[in-house]
């Protein structure tokens, strides 16, 4: 039984390399009312991507006129080159029919969800240690020294907005990070701030009698 | 791993009959490190009741002398009769050790402890709806018309803190009630506002590389 009918928004970030994406994944696989929030951008797909899967790819005029009529929770124009946004319909909807949704974003657009959907949930998800999250980023095997180090700049950055987050999962274990995750959400659905309706309903049920 | 090493000070309340001591119970079980916080009173033992056990039991001088001490998180005295406390010594040594403790505990005892102990996590157990309180008050069987309408009018007031709670559990089901209770506990120690050792841990951590 659900105490709460309306669904959780879910934001989570933490650096590259820190494995966010695999708990997101396997969150997702175990809750089947969850939904991932997908992206809109101006940049062209990769070989791969499928629109409305990995992305809802526009043209600017397109993203352009989105962001006039307000379609977006948060957005960023990257570079001054490619548009990113979270469209504002797909959340409501999926939350309106109870489901979860987890919208996997940068620190700066989690500060932007803040302000336009304070009900959001921020959870900031952290490497053991800095230094294993370097490794990690080594580990790819896949970048040269410099954009290594360059990622791991931006990671350092990016923890520093850790205490501007609700909750703080390190992911040394992803079945426990996937937990504590579902824990969250499920503490959340459980708060008095949110049980408004259900605090009427039983205080009202006494003329039941 | 856990995030944090200090225990956490669960406190419950609800009205008679919704099945509180049902829940905590077990979550003892299921939880071998979380402990029962023991009440002392000044009333006599009743057949059964073991010291230490079901109450610290002390004599109206020795429960005075702990007030005086500051040895009670919350203390009442009830009818001008017997008083009741919750010793601080135990409840701060087992949070030391990373024991959570569950302190079951009416409304009033509740709202002091929050002043007294403000990290402290209040839980409202309330039933499915006061129509559903009333049978089960009925439905124990061993008690007249008149004390049960008195104990619903009781149960009826005590709803009305529900508000002043950080979380709500409808107990229908007691298994679902426990694993909201687990759930909780472990989203509340995932809290950036609990985890500021941690954080500074992890942004230290910089220095290793």
């Amino acid at each position: 039984m659900k105490q709460n009918r309306k669904g959780l928004l879910l934001v989570v970030s933490g650096p590259a390399g820190v494995g966010k994406g695999t708990i997101d994944t396997a969150l997702i696989e175990r809750n089947p009312t969850m939904k991932m929030s997908v992206s809109a951008t101006t940049r062209k797909p990769r070989p791969g991507e499928i629109d409305g899967v990995h992305y809802f790819f526009k043209s600017e005029d397109e993203f352009v006129k989105m962001i006039e009529r307000d379609e977006f929770l948060e957005y960023m124009h990257v570079f001054s080159t490619n548009y990113y946004g979270t469209p504002r319909a797909f959340v409501e909807e999926e939350l309106e029919l109870g489901h979860d949704v987890i919208l996997e974003i940068d620190v700066m657009g989690a500060m932007k969800i803040r302000e336009s959907y304070p009900d959001a949930v921020l959870v900031f998800i952290a490497p053991p240690s800095m230094s294993e999250l370097k490794s990690r980023l080594i580990g790819r095997g896949t970048e040269t020294i410099e954009a290594i180090e360059k990622r791991y700049e931006v990671a350092f950055g990016e923890m520093q907005y850790m205490d501007k987050y609700d909750y703080l999962i390190v992911n040394n274990l992803v079945d426990l990070a996937v937990r504590r995750m579902e824990c969250i959400i499920e503490a959340e659905k459980c708060k008095v701030a949110r049980s408004e309706a259900l605090i009427n309903r039983l205080l009202g049920g006494n003329s039941e009698l």
